[in-house]
């Protein structure tokens, strides 16, 4: 490598320079300070753990995604964590073990050996959170609302909301009695929207109801009267597929009522984390952008491999991607320029200054007045008839 | 991994939580707040890097320290950074290339394959500040302010201050025109003190004179009073060394003036990061603990192999070890508990109380008041007369 290209950084790993990295930490204050006060409790967590702890439950799917390594103390494999969901679901299942629901947070940074579809990052900034302990539609409902604050808070614009439930198709697909092939099978063709091949894969099946159903799902996507034409459709579904329609209607209900503004969208056909969530999922979309900002759902069972089987339901989003597509200014601008010099009583003035919240930039050797613009300075200290005095730079 | 096994975590590696984890918030804010006041611009660098980038420099002491693994993408060696200052001094040479100064500062988690020496830990908080772009004991100087103002944040009692600068070693090490072999042989002496062996080293050299003024650096530690001392025993040494001895003594004045209750303390054959730094080399420690709460130095030729070589100063700090030993609370106290109900106001009163910053829980489907201490309430939100109304918890 010749020095040249010492700087060159790996595909989708990016450092993020001053005026950015202030956007960031602006947000992730902000957001911190949002999750706080509804009473969620920030955890940090791990960045390599034992593959095992890390791709357990809920991970599995995330194996591909992560990076892996020798422990030199043990001579065990680690992973670089590729979702810090998981990790979470063990501090409240094993760690903090507490009897009522509890709320956790999180914020930091996860790896992925490849960019997710529609992406090119492989260094994301995970910010979530997450409720345990309560199966009901106000744990859905509280983790929707507060996904909703977070996009609002960094003024993200246009949002709608998709929200769905694999306990619909879920309960179809047991009803009908498919093997895990031909399941596997239908599933990859409802994703694909291929409705000729699910038509093909369900016409031989032995409950022409549920058949009917199954392939009904295709075409269950718009606003939310798409619920009611479902409750229609699946007159005679397993008592799951039932409860999991009034679930989704109930949510949809709440959230509509508490944000008239937000667009409610399903599709009931698409199982974003089938193989992950349990109950109610949802991501958010703004105009333009083929990738969710921000998603989530309940996945029930995740505690039980680390010993306890929590309801669980959580939502979490990239907080660069975030600060990108929205808005969020830092607060602290400007800035006090103090010369070079060993007069008595400068050190104190500047510190005096700083104490009340100024950024003030001390001059070193050989440094002039005039440079006080490329440091973002607007105000200069002088020495002024035997005391130190702030003044606009240009006066 | 059986399942009740799955929640350990590999030596050295832990989960933080909430309640440390609100205290490193606390701290992680106050820190950036203090950095940028001095001018300290946050730039983020990534976690992973490929392994030449990572180990350019300033770096290459770090190869055992770095994980490895290889990237799917490119099929090339990545490490998992064990240091974040390298990655800084590239953002300086590299991507900003400012012409005068310019002040970094830094915070993320580093990983290291062993625990570094007195210390269990593989997994740091790095918090940190660069200063690039001039050489003048200037900047040694409001580096080490700094460094000393963020002990000081966090509340850490007693601080002393280990000053040191390589180039006194160096210059003699030079003019007494040591090998390689010879010349690790006496370093290595030197740090454990082994006076025979450093009189055994030096007997045989051709300048008695050089040989004598290595010998003494063993005996040059204590107080102020060891650079008076050593000016008188280096008198006829190098210009390099006596130049050297001035910065030292420079710097020791200006710190002493700014910071008289902080002891200072010399030791000249002690050599900290002697294959890194390149000048005035400092650590802080406190009563009790072997390891350093915080460390720095020069280092000025870290930016020549990303292709721009500046003059650079810079000190860091592990913030959870840092917090362990300050004294940082978190602001947010207490908070409200709202009951599970439908009424209509609730939901707004919920809100414009949280806008407010106030902590508020509400409690979910079968979640009854004499709950909320669990979760850290100390008043109830309850609706009296029509309206909804803040009470203490227990009237």
């Amino acid at each position: 490598m010749p020095n040249v290209d010492r700087w060159l950084l790996p595909d989708g790993i990016e450092e993020v320079l001053p005026e950015e990295a202030a956007r960031i930490e602006a947000a992730r204050r902000k957001l911190l300070d949002l999750f706080a006060s509804w009473g969620y409790d920030l955890v940090i967590t791990p960045h390599i753990e034992y593959l095992e702890s890390l791709l357990t439950g809920a991970g599995h799917d995330l194996e591909l995604q992560t990076f892996k390594m020798t422990d030199q103390l043990s001579g065990r494999m680690l992973g670089l964590r590729a979702d810090i969901t998981p990790q979470v679901a063990r501090i409240d299942a094993h760690t903090l073990g507490a009897e009522g629901p509890s709320r956790l947070c999180y914020c930091g940074s996860v790896l992925h050996t490849r960019p997710r579809p529609l992406s090119t990052a492989r260094s994301l900034i995970q910010l979530g959170a997450e409720l345990y302990g309560d199966a009901s539609c106000a744990s859905d409902v509280e983790i929707i609302s507060l996904m909703l604050e977070t996009l609002s808070a960094c003024q993200v614009q246009g949002v709608h909301l998709d929200l769905g439930h694999v306990g619909i198709y879920r309960g179809l697909v047991q009803a009908a009695g498919l093997d895990a092939v031909r399941e596997n099978a239908l599933f990859d063709a409802l994703q694909r929207k291929a409705v000729d091949e699910v038509d093909k894969l369900t016409s031989a099946l032995p409950d022409s109801a549920v058949a009917a159903m199954l392939r009904s799902l295709a075409g269950l996507s718009g606003g939310v009267e798409v619920l009611d034409r479902a409750h229609a459709l699946m007159d005679g579904a397993p008592e799951s597929v039932m409860a999991a329609l009034d679930d989704l209607a109930e949510v949809a209900q709440t959230l509509g009522r508490r944000y008239p503004d937000v667009p409610l969208y399903f599709d009931l056909g698409e199982l974003r984390g089938y193989h992950y969530h349990t109950g109610v999922a949802f991501a958010a979309f703004v105009p333009g952008v083929g990738q969710s900002v921000a998603q989530g759902g309940r996945y029930d069972d995740i505690g039980r491999d680390f010993g306890r089987a929590r309801p669980a339901t959580g939502f979490s989003t990239d907080l660069r991607f975030l600060v990108e597509r929205g808005q969020v200014e830092p607060s602290r601008r400007g800035g006090i320029w103090a010369p070079y010099a060993s007069e008595p009583g400068l050190q104190d003035e500047v510190m005096a200054l700083r104490a009340k919240g100024e950024r003030v930039i001390v001059a070193l050797p050989g440094q002039v007045d005039s440079s006080a613009p490329d440091y973002g300075c607007d105000r200069i200290l002088r020495h002024h008839q035997g005391t130190w005095q702030v003044s606009e730079l240009n006066s």
